[in-house]
């Protein structure tokens, strides 16, 4: 068939550009007679074009000089463990902001290795709203603050950095809304995310970290999950997952033709106030119950007014050439995911189905 | 340029018809309207996909009931660690049959979780020649056996399967001769491979447990680097590598219409008894110094009788659409990666070089 509008909450919509050069080049790759699959990640080619991508995404993010930039594999859930083996001592602490499913999950994968302070939590408000910096219990001893500015399941998100002071390094799990738009990222000691939203296939992970925080001891661990030892290798420690840092390298191409990261937000809250604005005129026929202010640019969440109507509406949206529009199993209702490469036509078209439907089965 | 002659150690060389129809559908997969990396781990075509792929798998190897396949991330590399985490308690041994550079490597980053027994090593006969059954040591009492059945750097691969008993679990990284030749599962108590040699691109690890294995405590870790964890999840505890996963179901499928591990081995047994042959054959212009009872099939060393030649003959062999033929930095000289995927015509395309080359520069 032909190409569809993706709305799918990861692994995501790719840019079609992207897509296009990785077919055209896929069998031989950069005049090697050979695809980039098939290349020595200590080959001149390989190791240019990974240069390459590492300094588009440092121009992209404004990454300063004293923050190393790393591909590493495992998805974002590993590094749930690994940080804090890395960034904590055996007998260190570190605050975790729980504000949805996923820094839930941060915060429990990561008690095998540091001793996990939940600083905060919007728990017993379903999640609903993120929880207001002055309720957070930051420990000034803790090795670092841990939170996740984009909650892909609850569909709320920070839209502003908070403010931790310089004392303890703010970690944050970007994977859903990294280079969705401009960031400070000098607020950050280290910043991850899984590649499989906003920036290529699933199986890397990019990683930003500032080099002070390398030096850190952590706790004793195989060389291989020390990002220190990463960091020496240029990534490079084993074969890194070639596929995946190629995509990314394309991405990161594509999104400086675009004009980077000040396109994608004024292009992502188009997107999010036309798909919000169509759910909150719709007199509850859709409903969307995240606080306003904490509502994610990324993952619309909504639910139809009545549930018996949740098989036509996938069933008819799919039909109509919008793919994976059902929400997460564990709330139910309609997710609509709306990174980078999700252009401003397909909500256009989401919102128009949608307006349809209401009309053909009010 | 038009597609050359590949011999990477890898990542390496893949099927053509596998790189053909991976471009052919990559916009559009399985009839979706989106490409296969742009799809939901969790939607009905991509578990369809992921559990044709194990089966075909299980098929080509003839794995038995009682073994878990997982697809995994983080190459070999990290599975030196986590394989003694899940399998050795605090106070556990295992033993290391250290027979060239990755089965080192491998003792050196499981030292982390585990007692390291070296129970046999050739590193006093510089990995020329295998350590000889009789002279390893083995702890009856140890966690598991490991060793590597091919060593890409050294060129040196067992060509039967060793007996440890029953009593441990022998464990073999077969990162680079997996698939190459039949082999009997049952004997092994864990099977792992990195797929950038003989399965698909890196990123992506395949591993054959006996599960009774999962059931070992290990020790305490984070559930994302537990083997049951993944296990129970069908290798979807978090978003595997889906586009690795895929293009290793690829080549499961074109190893079955090809003939199976059989025919693997019939054409691999060919291609490394033609080289082998010209080299002894050359007069000494050319050497392979590994016994020629351990020599492998996937890795085929060899130097020039003078290394003031090396560079013309990488020069004129890269010209000539030969790729990738230098060797290991650590060893010098060149190298002949075989692997499934590399045809009986690659070799025979390199065996008319090197006479050719002899000719010229004699």
């Amino acid at each position: 068939m032909s190409r569809v509008w993706n709305f799918s909450a990861g692994p995501a919509a790719l840019p079609p550009a992207v897509l296009e050069r990785a077919q055209r080049e896929l069998l031989d790759w950069n005049g090697s007679g050979a695809s980039v699959m098939e290349q020595s990640h200590r080959g001149k080619r390989f190791i240019a074009m990974a240069a390459q991508a590492e300094a588009d995404l440092r121009a992209l993010m404004e990454v300063p000089a004293d923050y190393a930039v790393l591909f590493l594999q495992g998805g974002a859930t590993q590094h749930f463990a690994q940080i804090p083996m890395n960034l904590a001592g055996p007998d260190d602490s570190a605050d975790y902001i729980v504000s949805g499913h996923w820094s839930a999950k941060a915060a429990s994968e990561a008690g095998a290795y540091v001793r996990v302070n939940v600083a905060a939590s919007s728990a017993a408000d379903d999640y609903l709203k993120l929880p207001p910096r002055d309720s957070w219990r930051l420990d000034p001893r803790a090795a670092y603050v841990h939170y996740t500015p984009n909650e892909t399941i609850h569909g709320v998100e920070f839209h502003d950095v908070p403010d931790v002071g310089d004392a303890v390094p703010l970690v944050a799990d970007l994977s859903s809304n990294i280079l969705s738009g401009p960031l400070d990222v000098s607020r950050f000691g280290l910043i991850y995310a899984g590649a499989q939203k906003n920036i290529g296939p699933s199986g890397l992970v990019v990683m930003i970290i500032r080099r002070d925080l390398l030096q850190r001891a952590g706790r004793p661990m195989a060389r291989i999950f020390r990002y220190a030892e990463h960091a020496a290798a240029d990534s490079m420690l084993n074969t890194p997952n070639t596929w995946g840092w190629y995509l990314a390298g394309l991405t990161f191409q594509w999104l400086l033709e675009q004009g980077g990261v000040a396109a994608m937000a004024d292009l992502n809250r188009a997107k999010a106030g036309l798909l919000y604005g169509a759910i909150d005129g719709s007199d509850g026929y859709y409903r969307n119950p995240v606080d306003p202010a904490a509502r994610s640019r990324m993952n619309v969440r909504f639910d139809l007014h009545d549930t018996a109507l949740d098989a036509a509406f996938l069933q008819e949206s799919e039909a109509a050439g919008l793919l994976a529009l059902k929400g997460h199993k564990a709330l139910g209702g309609m997710r609509a995911s709306l990174y980078n490469a999700v252009p401003l036509a397909a909500v256009e078209a989401l919102v128009e189905f949608m307006g349809d439907f209401a009309r053909r089965h009010g």
